[in-house]
């Protein structure tokens, strides 16, 4: 049967996973009851930590590990994967996705895997709405991991409450990657592998870098962990609430809904554009002698 | 004094690197004159070459290489580097800038660095723009170098009609790190600092990747350098000719220009919106007791 949009929040919130599931589809998909879904979501504070960070930092081992020590501790968590190389993706390797399989029957960790924008990575189109449709459910967090690079440090920066940046001891170009994006958006750095030799070396860079407070009451702490063994996974998660206590985080909030606006506002508006309809329309005239690709766009821009 | 939109591009195609480096200050500033340059731009046919891949991998390094080498055979390029990191963005070391001295003052040679968007990376808003307003100048090449993070990719292979990726042998991610996205869109493949230990390794999981043409006529060569030495400068040249010599190099044309007239769109239909503006509106209301950001979204999304 079909259920209205009110009744899948109801249920949803009372922790039917069965209809978070359908309300995430109709959400994703834009099925009939999607508009008032949305608008008829509740105000949430459920927690959004966002993991990012290069492929291969072992940012799904860190979260494996994780969601086993919180859910033992009787806590619920949602996880969205939007990294097409995570195995929670089913992106990865089958020995990953074994290793996944304990999560996916574990009764207190519901884990979704979304489609990326084209196959260029980037996060999925509906990532805000699908991770507020989480958020009204009876999660005690919610864990969004997206594959560090570039625009998607910027928009998974803009979803979460606290960011999380995994990185692994490399061949000495610590210093530039951290250059390119990823320590602004950083709550807490995590130095995973840090079995590694240059492990020390990338942990001290990065305390140099992050001396100073972030926001109010928040200097940027540097956790190491070998995820592979859970080491400093309690420490990890301890350095989440506090970062949640800290005095500068509730301003972070309206960033947030800054950016979540910005960006409900650039899809509705780009709605009616499709690169095809471009395209279609750039081979009747591109071949003419006075074509101007300027004088072209115009008659698009409304 | 001022020179008209029509005198400026006048002078830029007859080689005056003043007009040259005026006319992108007007579009990039969208200073008077701005609209009537760009739709007066002419239709070009110099290749746009983009450089992209992780920080670190040495593009500053082999661009300089291929400089010196097309510089001395007669040839003139024009560089746009928008990589936050770049020696060529005076994002770097001393040393760097140093380095690249001999190029600021080659005759053959003008650089021009974009400010990134954000501190977050991607390309520069005006990046579009630029790119034909150089395009526009007496150059036999035009080179892009960004940083190969996420959405600055796509943007970059947007752009270039070749596409060069460059990567470094590291410790054991080559394989992960290609599934996020730099795969695609890699017209030629640069193993650099192929010196190094590993680089075998790489260079054949890649030629292994891209053994089936990318398009028409057109397999992905993986080519080895060592930029600091210019080993393998005179073989990726020869690539990039030949790349541009292939049956599908046509096919491309439209998809840039596709992808060229969708961000011009984008961006023009999101001038009026700024993050502050929503941030004030949001500050008015996100307290109340019933708030919606759906609801709240919509004001906005006319």
């Amino acid at each position: 049967m079909e259920y209205s949009a009110k009744d899948l929040l109801r249920l949803t919130q009372h922790g039917d996973r069965k209809a978070l599931a359908r309300a995430i589809t109709v959400v994703e998909n834009e099925l009939p009851g999607y508009d008032s879904l949305l608008t008829a979501l509740p105000a949430s504070h459920i927690p959004v930590i966002g993991f990012t960070g290069p492929p291969g930092a072992g940012k799904s081992t860190l979260i494996s590990a994780l969601l086993r020590t919180l859910s033992n501790a009787g806590k619920k968590i949602g996880v969205i994967a939007v990294d097409p190389t995570s195995p929670f993706n089913f992106g990865s390797l089958l020995g990953d996705r074994l290793r996944m399989a304990e999560h996916f029957n574990n009764p207190h960790v519901f884990i979704r895997s979304l489609a990326t924008r084209g196959s260029l990575g980037g996060l999925s189109e509906k990532i805000i709405e699908v991770t507020d449709v989480m958020r009204s459910a009876d999660f005690d967090f919610i864990f969004i991991e997206t594959v560090g690079v570039g625009q998607s440090e910027v928009e998974v920066a803009g979803l979460a409450d606290t960011t999380i940046v995994v990185v692994v001891p490399e061949s000495g170009d610590e210093v530039q990657a951290l250059k390119s994006g990823i320590m602004e958006i950083a709550d807490i750095f995590v130095v995973n592998k840090a079995d590694r030799e240059g492990a020390e070396t990338l942990v001290n860079n990065l305390k140099k870098m992050m001396h100073h407070p972030k926001t109010e009451g928040w200097t940027v702490p540097v956790v190491k962990t070998v995820a592979s063994q859970a080491d400093g996974v309690l420490e990890l998660i301890e350095k989440i609430e506090s970062h949640r206590m800290s005095a500068g985080f509730n301003d972070k909030k309206y960033y947030l809904l800054t950016e979540k606006v910005y960006q409900l506002i650039r899809q509705s508006r780009m709605k009616d554009i499709n690169r095809e309809k471009i395209r279609l329309e750039l081979k009747k005239v591109v071949e003419k002698k006075d074509f101007n690709l300027y004088l072209f766009a115009d008659q698009f821009k409304k």
